[in-house]
């Protein structure tokens, strides 16, 4: 299978929309995608991009992602996130989802940052097999905490008298 | 005790570092800072600030810190992460810790997150039970994946030819 990694442009958020949708299904959360391919398109490609995406390009149409953005972590310095990393199903096993973290890796290089996070599930062992071989640490004792819309709304009413 | 919460100025920088560091001596990491006051200034309060920083401040000194920035979400969209939220070990039981992750919640409302996010190790049950009691979800089932400097080089060197 031949494929070219290269930075995504406006266009490619369509594909890249599915591409998030397929993996919200395969994590048991079908309904969770509330991103349309406009707000991605808005927030990739305006004035100050809130996110940099590469795709996987067959010639026939994308069929890998990888979507990333600066962290800070007060240890060590500037940071790059890998927020997601979806490779369709019909070209999984092809090594595509290998040249994506690749180009993320050689980013975060490129940019200086002194530290390449992201998060797995984990109950995904092949990806944390992956990850591992690849020489990341997985950080079995930190847990995400996360506060959502509501949850930023019903806690503004109630200890900030807002 | 009588705080005010304000955005961090550059001259903060010193108190801020000391209370990364003293988070990380309770983090059991104490020799894993490697940020200077230095490179928190210039990161902090250059022409592109990588973060922001709120404190709190007792007129005495600054007894707490908490500091965020932007992060996307491919679900929700528009996100910010609170990186560390540390009250210095006197000052702790206050109020003050509450006090700066109100402020923390109130900035992003204020500009558009959909979703605040951070992280907590799994055996810090008291904060565990402090962030549940304010509405936030605790994902037990993610894990952080991080790669760090030398595992970015040793990755390039042995995936990438480089």
């Amino acid at each position: 299978m031949e494929y070219t990694i290269r930075p995504a442009r406006e266009e490619d958020m369509p594909a890249v929309h599915r591409l998030i949708t397929e993996l919200a299904i395969f994590e048991k959360e079908p309904n969770a995608v509330e991103v349309t391919v406009e707000k991605l398109k808005e927030d990739g490609f305006g004035p100050e991009p809130r996110f940099r995406c590469f795709v996987a390009d067959s010639g026939m149409g994308v069929d890998g992602m990888a979507l990333v953005y600066p962290r800070y972590s007060t240890w060590k310095g500037p940071a790059l996130h890998l927020e997601d990393l979806i490779v369709t199903e019909p070209a999984r096993g092809s090594g595509l989802g290998s040249a994506l973290l690749t180009e993320v890796i050689r980013h975060a290089r490129d940019t200086g940052a002194k530290r390449v996070s992201w998060e797995v599930l984990d109950w995904n062992e092949p990806a944390i097999r992956f990850y591992k071989s690849r020489g990341a640490r997985i950080l079995r004792d930190w847990d995400v905490v996360q506060l959502d819309e509501r949850g930023i709304d019903h806690y503004l009413q109630h200890y900030a008298g807002l």
